[in-house]
């Protein structure tokens, strides 16, 4: 339960729910009607045509439920949907999340003016609306879920999403749960009649279960607030904005009916307010943002580089290069001190390149590269061939175990980050986060698979900590 | 077997092989030794302690074996090579692979006055020798392998790696197997005292199994040729290049004992090479090697969108107006016969987002898609949630094989290319090359996570598609 109020609590929080449009057959909306009956949320299905749903009374209309109802969720087609928000204004609901497409974004001179009408009754009666075209929200806390979340598999985390599109509502949250990156809230705002991104930074800005917000904006409707909120957020805000091109922009408006408006003055306004990053890609976001959830804020631009090999360490160094980092230049003790524990063969130049003898040199390098005051975070790239792993079996996990309870360790009492980046094949990936996962440790290291993506993040939350140091002043 | 002749045929199809440093214990070289002993290749261990390896008879020394060797493997300790490439020529070998590290790279002058003259040596004898500080070779199409290779699960494909560096050797091979990628051929060649890049471009032009070759390059010692070599190529490169940076450059020279040179050099030759490309990472390099090896070249910059979703649609248009592409306009008569088969609220802007109707409406789109004349490339997105698919169960993979046998008989009916690109969990990637891999068809449509890389491979297989043009005039 989240420690202050707001309006916007119903979406998350929802006391009792009508579903409106429950199906039983396999179409868009089935498993959240599934999930949400069979859940421990107060939950009545609304169906014109059927008295029961999955064991369930149905009821025709949601004006018949019996019950007081807080928060509705529209999953019938766009035709009908204008009723059924008079229908909600009647009940007297306090949210409405309208799911159905089919609005502005299709261009139709008709469906527009529905959407205008849906926006000014809901005004007008205090209702507030996430939607339409949108999959809603999930709250990975309580479990609550508009989005077909599929909450056996999806990690808890401390990472919000809003977004301006579906995929990120389930899809790339399926993606993330592979790589161990955890969530607290997700939004899709679709075309936002009412509730948008500016509303959302304000509440997760406040939400304790959030500690970094991702947001996928396809266009703001509210520019000069959206710039007064960016510069209030005390958590770093990570944005992705599409319809840089014009062609972009154009899909843009045949996507959730926005303007996308100058690309320029986005970047520009996110380049001067600090805390606020622009990111490329749906990876990179997430990616970064797993490092800003978990992982302690640098104090300077010097990142120590242990690689298992001597290419992917120097890829990292042209990468630390172009971003304006600089490779750790280590102490001559620590130096020393690893070069009394490696064999001959192993190269340390500015990198800390381990190769094959990772398995016994791997546990005194890193503890001399945490204690050194030249290195502010370490990038450790793993890349052990398969086959070594697979034939170790159990020794492998151990060795992979004590290797990730060590680095946990040395995080916290250095309170420097680290990030493991993992070359390789799924199988790979699998057993290093399975042996990250194994240690009691409530800290997490993430595991990625780019280089790019670690030092980018070092660089944001080196950025956001000088913005901490400033605001402190 | 390969229809041309060439000194380097020993390093794939070695008539007897000797592997000096045979293992039985569980240490690098120990599963290159079991595989080469086990397989068809005659093999014979070389080992001073041991007189049995894996139950085959061990010799102490090469020049101990009864029978003609063509091909050494070294896997001894860097202090013992050298005498054992003297063995080597006195034994008559044709070629050495030397994979033990700790020459140039290290920067200590007796481990660079070795290498120095391991190479003196073998020229003077007329040796061929890959390394040292490498994994060696894979040869997918008769399974030699000195690199580890797990041939129950790797493909063979049409691509051949070029490596300065042992990860390419395995580790990735290994990721690109599970994304459904294949070789021809992979070399590594470390320090490269012998064999270089130059000399096994040439080999690969001629090479009937490969049409691509990525080409991971520290540095070239031999930077004429090196150009010279390029502008005769036939078949597309793909080069990554690390030490941009002042710090990678130092990197470099202590993974492999490379001068990096002056980057923007190596930039302007690529770039002004016809054929040759730049590639920024490895995931970017094999992806795009991918799209070469399995599909037809455009004859265009029109690329058709067909997504599942709006805003990954937009992030395409973006990236194509990013790569100087454009969005294929589609016919009027397209539209329309699109516009008669999906629902009122399915959006056709610039790409065709088909959103959840997917199932329904990708057959009649895809269809008049290919046929257009303005369209000469096809970017598939596919974004559906994980539940729909695993609650169909058979039916789901079943509507998926036929969308793959549609584009593959649309890929070769319409000679235009397609890229599938696919967002969510592990378990929908493996759902969909499962689903591609059931028919029957030859042709194979690759399945990648990155929009940007489908969109870079058409740039650059249009560009390919321009010299062939040009060289034909």
């Amino acid at each position: 339960m989240v420690d202050f109020m707001s309006e916007l609590d119903v979406f998350f929080h929802p006391k009792s729910i009508a579903i409106i449009g429950a199906s039983d057959t396999l179409k868009f909306g089935f498993a959240t009607t599934k999930y949400l009956l069979d859940s421990k949320f107060k939950t009545f299905p609304v169906n014109i045509k059927k008295k029961e749903i999955h064991g369930h009374k149905a009821y025709k209309n949601i004006k018949d439920i019996p019950e007081e109802i807080e928060l509705a969720i529209i999953l019938i087609g766009n035709e009908y949907v204008l009723q059924a928000v008079k229908d909600c204004v009647k009940k007297g609901v306090k949210g409405i999340i309208i799911e159905a497409a089919g609005f502005a974004e299709t261009g139709v001179e008709k469906y527009i003016t529905i959407e205008k009408e849906i926006a000014q009754i809901a005004k007008e009666a205090g209702i507030r609306i996430i939607g339409p075209n949108c999959i809603g929200v999930t709250d990975f806390n309580n479990q609550f879920s508009s989005a077909d979340m599929d909450f056996d598999k999806a990690i808890k985390g401390r990472i919000a999403i809003i977004a301006q599109s579906g995929v990120l509502g389930n899809i790339f949250v399926d993606w993330a749960t592979d790589k161990g990156i955890g969530f607290s809230k997700t939004i899709t705002i679709g075309n936002k009649v009412d509730v948008d991104e500016i509303d959302l930074l304000e509440y997760l800005n406040k939400d304790p279960e959030t500690a970094v917000i991702s947001l996928y904006l396809e266009a703001t409707k509210r520019g000069k607030q959206f710039i007064k909120m960016l510069k209030k957020m005390e958590k770093p805000v990570l944005i992705l904005k599409n319809g840089k091109s014009e062609i972009g922009s154009k899909a843009v408006n045949s996507h959730t009916g926005s303007m996308a408006g100058n690309d320029k003055i986005y970047d520009a306004v996110i380049k001067q307010t600090p805390g606020i990053f622009r990111v490329k890609n749906f990876y990179e976001m997430f990616n970064i943002a797993q490092v800003f959830a978990t992982q302690p804020l640098p104090k300077g631009k010097n990142i120590a580089v242990i690689t298992g090999s001597g290419s992917l360490g120097a890829l990292a160094c042209d990468e630390i290069e172009k971003q304006g980092l600089n490779l750790a230049k280590l102490s001559e003790h620590t130096i020393s001190l690893i070069k009394s524990t490696i064999p001959n063969w192993v190269s340390i130049g500015g990198t800390i390149d381990l190769g094959p003898s990772l398995f016994e040199t791997f546990e005194p390098s890193i503890k001399v590269i945490f204690e050194d005051k030249n290195v502010d975070s370490l990038l450790y790239i793993f890349s052990v061939p398969r086959w070594p792993l697979q034939m170790m079996g159990s020794m492998a996990t151990k060795w992979a175990k004590h290797q990730f309870d060590l680095i946990k360790e040395l995080t916290q009492k250095f309170n420097k980050p680290c990030v493991c980046v993992c070359f390789g094949s799924g199988w790979t990936f699998d057993f290093l986060r399975k042996a990250a996962s194994l240690s009691n440790s409530e800290v997490n290291i993430p595991i990625m698979s780019r280089i790019k993506h670690a030092i980018i993040a070092f660089k944001m939350m080196y950025e956001f900590n000088q913005k901490l140091n400033k605001d402190l002043q």
